[in-house]
């Protein structure tokens, strides 16, 4: 593995959008008994039907810990790869390797990562062994690596439409705990050398008590270019609608980088979903103190889907609004079939499918 | 991967002669302190220097642990693949897959380990993480694994010529600490579904005080069908001298799997090898003994090189024996480079080049 001092833009390669084909895509296993409730048991569980359902049409890598290896190995298909990996939690979205390609190579960017906001609103501490895997897996799948470390970022805070266009949100990348010494334009510049996008859609903020500080990626997904569904709520009364209605609006003054209005179609959340006392009664402390309250509200939103090669691999919350979603998604994507999973027990950690995923583009030696 | 509940004989799979294209290599960085002097600072320096001398012609993936990734990466160069994996100590030969193909796709087998004798006379308790070592490197190249974790064997002590031959000793595969209740037919009906071979040829020993029970990779390797290279020394005093000679009688009144007279070519070893008193100071203990006393003898032999796509990676101990022992492998494999490497920090921990590395035949997908 190569360090490559330069930006994927003056080498010509460009993140492309989830829906291009994939060589695969790598999971963690989850582990943490402060993020997953009953030692991580249901999540593991949870986390398998996800590997699963994306193994039907690429090859899945899940990292797991030396404690959790034989575990991964006994619960996941034969036909996924389970590599030994240690790390500090499981959102592969955030800091696995952003892969861009030229067309016949692909290369990954390692971002710094501090945990959603380091020592100023970070979810954790440590992080150290989460910010070495994007260099590990690029390593391991012994790709070339842009070392972007010290510009700290989370996969699940940028969307592309692999056409110029990235979508962001001000809320999580203008945070006080992600890079406070850069302005939004030095930050937007680091997208667009890095992703190569001409670009950069600035969502003002997220879902709702979404503890990245509102990903991108929880709110609002391309579905091909110029074309987004958008977490949405009619109930005036929940503060989502707002922060929905914002970005509809943002949504259709834009353009995007080739000129071309905004689809939107709006993807209506879940009624609210709250954590309740048993649930948190599985969660172990953090800093002496419990990681969630009864009652806490948990950002459920369907835009947390992955695309595979085949399929849409989408959460499930056991709510009415489960088939609307469904059907929406089906009829974006006619092309593949929708996989739903049951996804409480990915929530409660924090994220949902996006966020334990991360696709690895099509190169002729995967 | 999967499990393949079969034998490779009975799938026409074979190991493959060590000189046979390979698609990689697969070595441990060694990192334990009552192993390697000055908590492995030279070794890890040593084995660099082999990995390198390998990589010249194939792929080399490095495991290292958690603790020693970093080192391992910057201390190898960029295009030795470095993956994160635990062991207890660095013997890929002794508990990396052996591999066997059929010409077309290649298969590992796992062995059982017990650290060269178990609780009858292993080296080290415990032995957990080498001995998931082959599974876990099976998942990781992606190839399926015939299982034969109920039967102990390292790839240290059987050499193959890839026509139907595989040498071995008896000091090791019939000692107490192996498999007891197997007899010798048994043991060798083992060795002939799992390598696919007609013959087995059973040496008595190996090399003087070789605490693996005396490896065949220490004493005799092929260079090619019915021809052989056998440590020697020519000293009647030394005790290796009637060890040599004992296999070379049996040698010579042998025959192949095809019925062939070997070809017998005498590798003089370097005078008796002692560890001195300041490098056991550099060992810490072990059980609250020390693991090596001064003047105790190392089981030195050029025997134990490593034949790579290009090259044969060999041990020199800085002694008159070195050169004379380089020219005849260079007329020997006059095809192939010869690399020597200073081995004595590799020596040490009780072992030399063959005994940290494993080959990986060729394959489409490699």
């Amino acid at each position: 593995m190569n360090i490559i001092n330069s930006t994927p833009r003056a080498d010509g390669f460009y993140m492309p959008a989830e829906w291009e084909p994939h060589g695969g895509c790598v999971m963690i296993f989850p582990e943490r008994s402060d993020s997953w409730q009953y030692g991580g048991y249901a999540a593991r569980a949870a986390f398998v039907r996800v590997a699963s359902a994306i193994a039907e049409s690429e090859k899945v890598t899940v990292c797991a810990s030396e404690k959790q290896y034989e575990n991964a190995r006994r619960m996941l298909p034969p036909h996924i790869r389970v590599v030994e990996m240690s790390s500090n939690d499981a959102w592969a979205r955030d800091y696995a390797p952003t892969f861009v390609t030229d067309g016949r190579e692909i290369r990954g960017i390692n971002w710094g990562f501090n945990a959603w906001g380091g020592l100023a609103d970070g979810l954790y501490f440590p992080w150290d062994k989460d910010d070495k895997m994007a260099r590990k897996l690029c390593d391991l799948y012994d790709v070339d690596m842009y070392d972007f470390g010290s510009f700290i970022l989370e996969g699940g805070s940028i969307h592309v439409d692999g056409d110029g266009t990235c979508i962001t949100t001000e809320a999580c990348l203008l945070s006080a705990g992600r890079n406070p010494n850069l302005s939004k334009t030095e930050i937007e510049n680091y997208l667009r050398e890095c992703l190569n996008v001409i670009k950069v859609i600035w969502l003002k903020n997220g879902i709702y008590n979404d503890e990245t500080n509102e990903h991108v990626d929880n709110i609002c997904a391309f579905v091909k270019p110029a074309e987004v569904v958008l977490a949405w709520t009619d109930d005036e009364n929940d503060p989502q609608y707002e922060m929905s209605r914002s970005c509809l609006e943002i949504l259709e003054r834009e353009t995007d980088a080739r000129g071309r209005r905004f689809t939107v179609h709006k993807l209506n959340c879940p009624a609210p979903v709250t954590i309740t006392a048993e649930e948190c009664g599985g969660l172990d402390t953090m800093d002496f103190a419990p990681t969630r309250t009864p009652g806490e509200r948990l950002a459920a939103s369907y835009v947390n889907f992955y695309i595979s090669n085949n399929a849409i691999v989408m959460p499930f919350f056991g709510d009415p609004a489960d088939e609307p979603a469904r059907a929406l998604l089906a009829e974006l994507f006619p092309e593949r079939k929708v996989i739903p999973i049951p996804a409480r027990d990915i929530l409660i950690g924090g994220g949902n499918i996006h966020c334990i995923t991360q696709q690895i583009p099509l190169r002729g030696k995967i």
